[in-house]
């Protein structure tokens, strides 16, 4: 019989602890597909004395991450710490200089040292994998790098941050501002300690530069980036998209222009009928676009603790079973220097205004779109009792810089009771 | 630098044609990702002569797929003939005793021959994979054995007939009856040579027979399926179905229940806001659902030139990493033997009938159901014109030996003005 593998965990939260039941519960299972025992030698946390409602009494204790990372009898360092830098950091890298395998969850440390820790790790001949970074429990890091490795991929998109769809489903739902549900969401514990992180779109941004990275074989490139969150999201918004068939997602979108890679984590309308737009709640989607196999759509829990350590365990079998790929799908020293686009692909956009109700004010308006050279699809002025006349407009697809030219414009002509808000509406 | 990967081709209709382009596109691309350059050899199919849109004049040819499967300077043979038995199986068995890998499309050879081909190539210590066998592009092989290997899965379900899934959703979209689809689908080309082997749910039967052995380590056993197909679907029972709010789709589940397998693919009623709902024309999805991670939905096309030929890349350039797994995610001898459960598990039912409209016929229709042990959730009345008045029930959860009793228990009461319809109603 082969030798076990060997876990050493660090990072008992929610995650770890998901681990750990897996492991126990699922023993013979897993030695049965693998060929090997995986057993666990040693765990680390921040606090010790702390019921975790899981039995870690046969498991040797670190106080240390780094200490637990080099331990002789770990074979495969399990990072479940978070955050870029500090802890988890050090011990990934104490944990590849000894030549172990990095098992991870840590979608910020990798968005920010991924190049530096893939290269460590391909030189020392270990495995660095992240499935569980990315989309929880969906096997999206497997399916782009294995399962469309045929494919030169064309486009990956994702709702990938289960919190703000939460909050941007319940809106919608209930008819409820931002503010309101975002109180709810903190009262429900669905968010960050630094909430900024989700409703700003880091946290999407983080999965969304690695998924971009193996998609187009470039350096992963978190500050090349486009991010806007959802807290400007309003109601209004979403009831005018939903009434004109379309729903708001946090979307992550990149894609290759003819002049470098576009990749952008910011509110997108699409179709109501479409996949993303029939997501609800905390699910994450990811669809990933290939020259052969057309739209591929995963979707399944983004987060918690099964469908994490699901994904974590993906990654350990993989090492079991000894198979091995590239950290980021080709060889770290190979991919190619990050090249941000410097425009995003033309799109059809969704455009509020409020205007103030005087006879001309449209034809003002549409001169100026005229001007711009943005042509409209469609327009609704809606019922109003306040002085000021809510206009809706869907554009035809154009050059973003072109529709802010013309919101420039806008703001000139003197018809507008406040700033208007444009929202792209993402092709499906 | 590595040697390369060599494979030799049988079979050049469009899924081998799909092969060959790829392997000819992305030459570098592939070799960054694998470390070798894949290569082909050799190819074999009935006719020689014929222009297949391709370069093919730098392969040797083979009139014989065995010759080609066990040629020297071919590593993995590249089964894409289809057929359970005849050339397919014998070259695909002398490719094994060869020692050479294999990877098919072949859902019905698997299907049938599934456990001892697995058997041959795991004494033989070659790779047998079929991630092409599977709902074409989606690569659900992968996530099932590998992206999932930390779960004990406990349901598979899956539309896996893009056909069948045209045909039900053209009904409902145009109205038309079930002939006059069929009819429309002929005319596209959409079907095989024997229909049955679509509409019938053999096609569909197959994957499900393949996912079942993965996702429950036991032998693959397609007899041990139950199997109806979408030929008894009326235009009556897909516009009823929606204003009740569900949809029918030829939905193939697989579940262990207290005593046994479950396998069927049949018609079945979905609700119509879910993903398998929402499903339409000739996509594929499959829903897996396991104790860690929930619930995974996978969508994509599920068939085609390119996204087949994408599943047969992935298993190829798997091979090329030297990733390995075992045929059917653990050792083909560890599969445990087959026990089809002898009854589904119970779930609601869609009714549909036709009663004489005299004067207490619904309370006898209630009494027999009543006395049969299934309770009703909803019942609808529709207005007629002729004498015959159409009703509906969807019933609460019930065994289907109950529903059957009650059914036959009606036919006896004179009240029926035809044979009812009963459709199951699947959670998901």
């Amino acid at each position: 019989m082969s030798t076990p593998l060997r876990l050493g965990i660090a990072g008992l939260g929610t995650v770890g602890v998901g681990v750990v039941r897996i492991v126990q519960r699922h023993a013979a299972l897993l030695e049965t597909r693998t060929g090997r025992r995986v057993t666990i030698s040693a765990v680390s946390a921040r606090t010790r004395d702390k019921d975790r409602g899981v039995r870690l009494g046969d498991y040797a204790w670190e106080d240390d991450p780094v200490a637990l990372a080099v331990r002789d009898d770990v074979d495969v360092f399990v990072e479940l710490m978070g955050g870029s830098d500090g802890p988890a950091k050090a011990a990934t890298e104490a944990a590849i200089r000894a030549g172990k395998h990095v098992v991870t969850a840590n979608k910020a440390m990798l968005a920010i040292h991924g190049q530096e820790l893939a290269e460590a790790a391909e030189n020392k001949g270990v495995s660095l994998r992240f499935e569980a970074a990315v989309a929880g429990g969906i096997p999206v890091i497997k399916a782009l790098t294995e399962g469309l490795a045929g494919n030169e991929i064309s486009r990956v998109m994702g709702v990938m941050n289960g919190t703000c769809n939460y909050i941007l489903t319940r809106m919608q739902d209930a008819g409820l501002d931002y503010q309101t549900v975002f109180a709810e969401a903190d009262a429900l514990g669905y968010l960050e300690a630094d909430p900024t992180l989700d409703v700003g779109g880091i946290d999407a941004g983080h999965k969304l530069a690695i998924l971009a990275a193996i998609a187009f074989g470039t350096r992963v490139d978190f500050s090349g980036l486009h991010i806007e969150g959802i807290e400007r999201i309003t109601i209004e918004d979403i009831e005018q998209a939903a009434d004109m068939g379309y729903r708001i997602k946090l979307l992550g979108v990149a894609q290759k222009t003819g002049r470098g890679l576009e990749a952008r984590m910011t509110p997108c309308l699409v179709p109501d009928t479409s996949p993303l737009g029939q997501l609800k709640g905390g699910t994450n989607m990811v669809v990933l676009e290939g020259d052969s196999v057309d739209q591929i759509v995963l979707r399944g829990p983004g987060a918690g603790e099964g469908p994490t350590a699901s994904a974590v365990m993906a990654d350990v079998l993989d090492i079991a079973r000894g198979n091995t790929v590239s950290v980021f799908g080709i060889p770290a020293d190979q991919l190619a220097a990050p090249e941000p686009a410097a425009a995003s692909a033309p799109a059809a956009f969704y455009v509020r205004m409020s205007l103030i109700d005087k006879p001309g004010v449209l034809a003002k308006i549409a001169t100026v779109l005229g001007d711009a050279g943005v042509s409209i699809d469609r327009m609704r002025q809606y019922g109003h009792t306040d002085p000021h006349a809510p206009v809706l407009i869907v554009t035809h697809k154009t050059a973003r810089d072109a529709l802010d030219r013309a919101i420039e414009a806008m703001e000139g002509t003197g018809v507008l009771a406040s700033h208007p808000v444009a929202i792209r509406i993402e092709d499906v």
